[in-house]
């Protein structure tokens, strides 16, 4: 067997230690006699797996005790409409979004539909390959909360300081950056993310969301499974939950803590993406799509500023061991995602192949 | 190690085979270089995997070409809401419903949320022991369907003959039933079921609908996520699907060919049924909780009459390695659920054992 380096956006990369676990585990789960896929949502061995998921997860970011942390289903896409139903439609019905890329778009225009989203920054007239100014927007004084997506997939952008949202509750989409690195919960309202890229597969979104927000009372016209509120008084058991889903984002958790935290993550993190970046200043061949800045540590855009050599290029790395780097179709040419679990030394792979590449075409 | 026999509702056991084969393929797919769980799902080999399992399913289903298969998130419980704001709320705004359990009276109840749902049969009066008699019911003139919940898990029962809608549309949940026999997809409008008892991990609803009936425009109230032509447009791919777990979906589905497919299926599932009712209408200690005409092949309730006994009888089973056999707590007593991955053997094993605890207790 012959494993990749895979540079996928997402779904992405996942520890080798934590998938050879799961596969010793996949028929017997700890001597119970049956797989986790098997196991019933109310035995007593997946609550503790669930529980456990969600105290390393707590450990992790330091939730505070006045936050909730649900496991859900349906994208990040479903939580943009869950959010403005939820936490503005029944209150002002205002809310203000930061349009810095198509994921905050797309949440934007899924909140037009419920309540009065407006967008108060947006980057879009440069491809979104920087970050606003967020130090004094026009905010809006009957806003229920501010809307970001904090690191951008497709664009390779990510906010270093949160907006001012002068007094309003922050919204922040973190699917891309989720557990790349030590934030500060107490600042945000809202934190969620589909699983995908950082945390485990596709097929669960973990919302954290501070318990004042969630309406105590069941909203009329929404579905029921639409409502924090029903997955909040049920655990994330309202109905049958992801389980084996939850099971591997429980195993990232345990691997993230064993890896020494969040803290480490981050400084593994600046130093694979210093590797790229550093060669990306220097090369004469390629180049970085995105303001210095405002650069992300997970998601890397780069071009040589001819389609064809990014084809070529896409297509001898691949034979290389380095798949999936091609980049997004708005923005063209190269993305590699190297999020927590793509080790140092995939990234060090990657810039000798395009050291080597630099010197055969130019 | 030893695995146990899995009488669990749902979750629920899966072919061990299938579960070897995950084991064997969880750190690299097909010499693809990385697992299911770490692929884009816009790569090649993942639209392999989704083709495959729609192709599949559509061959061991005899799905018409004028059906969409869509593998969806959120459970049953979010069909509950799908189905009234795609199918009649912007219809007559009226849809029939027959309470023949839990779920069905769940998503009755979640439907008046959105339309003018009505009640024409119902069981509630014997704990859902039984399925009315749907052949002349008083079907609404300007229904916009008739729903029904095929197969019960909780109480064990299940229609053997669809009910008469007197032209409407025909809407069944067969998340207990799915796979579980041979059935005429023709009959129906839509047919649905989450997959965690008969087809794979949870995390999926397989939806089959009829392409007619969805809306072709997009619907403006309705979350973008919860609208079938989101979905059916995009090929079941308009945001990152439950890669993993539609995985396991086509392996079962694949297992299930091999068996022989749905004929073979049902032949087998009523020899396993046959060993335990025959001997729950023999047995003094036992009886089966369901009235014999409508019981389910997947779902059998039983009890002892004796609170205290029958949980000596689950804890002596767990012991014995048969295990999930406590009864839901609406109908008491012992439940085994032998869906189409439970050997006979375990049939036999479980009866064996009933009979052995007879003989000691009465």
């Amino acid at each position: 067997m012959s494993r990749v380096y895979n540079f996928s956006a997402g779904p992405a990369v996942l520890p080798e230690e934590v998938l050879k676990e799961a596969a010793e585990e996949m028929l017997d789960y700890k001597e119970c006699g049956m797989s986790v896929m098997e196991m019933s949502h109310r035995s007593a061995d997946f609550q503790q797996i669930i529980d456990d998921a969600e105290a390393d997860l707590r450990d992790l970011m330091g939730i505070p005790d006045n936050y909730k942390v649900l496991f859900l289903q349906g994208g990040a896409s479903t939580q943009f409409a869950m959010i403005p139903m939820n936490f503005s439609k029944t209150k002002n019905g205002v809310a203000d979004y930061i349009i810095t890329g198509q994921w905050a778009k797309k949440a934007y225009q899924e909140a037009k539909k419920f309540i009065n989203a407006k967008v108060v920054a947006s980057s879009e007239d440069k491809t979104y390959s920087y970050i606003p100014d967020c130090s004094d927007l026009d905010i809006d004084d009957d806003a229920d909360y501010v809307y970001i997506c904090e690191n951008n997939t497709i664009y390779g952008t990510k906010y270093k300081t949160l907006p001012n949202t002068k007094g309003k509750t922050l919204i922040s989409d973190v699917s891309s950056c989720f557990l790349s690195e030590p934030i500060d919960v107490s600042k945000y309202g809202v934190i969620y993310g589909g699983v995908q890229k950082n945390v485990g597969p596709a097929g669960v979104v973990i919302a954290i969301i501070r318990e004042d927000l969630i309406p105590t009372e069941e909203l009329a016209d929404v579905p029921t499974m639409l409502q924090y509120k029903t997955h909040a008084d049920k655990g994330s058991m309202y109905n049958t939950p992801p389980c084996y889903n939850i099971y591997m984002c429980g195993k990232v958790f345990k691997w993230i803590k064993a890896q020494g935290g969040l803290q480490a993550m981050k400084e593994k993190n600046e130093a694979k993406a210093k590797v790229l970046y550093d060669f990306l200043d220097s090369s004469k061949l390629f180049k970085g799509t995105v303001v210095k800045e405002d650069r992300s540590l997970m998601n890397v855009p780069f071009v040589t500023g001819d389609k064809d050599l990014d084809a070529k290029f896409v297509a001898e790395a691949k034979a290389a061991g380095l798949v999936n780097l091609k980049g997004h179709r708005t923005v063209g040419g190269m993305r590699a995602s190297i999020y927590n679990a793509m080790p140092i030394e995939g990234v060090q792979k990657l810039v000798e192949f395009m050291k080597k590449f630099e010197e055969e075409n130019s």
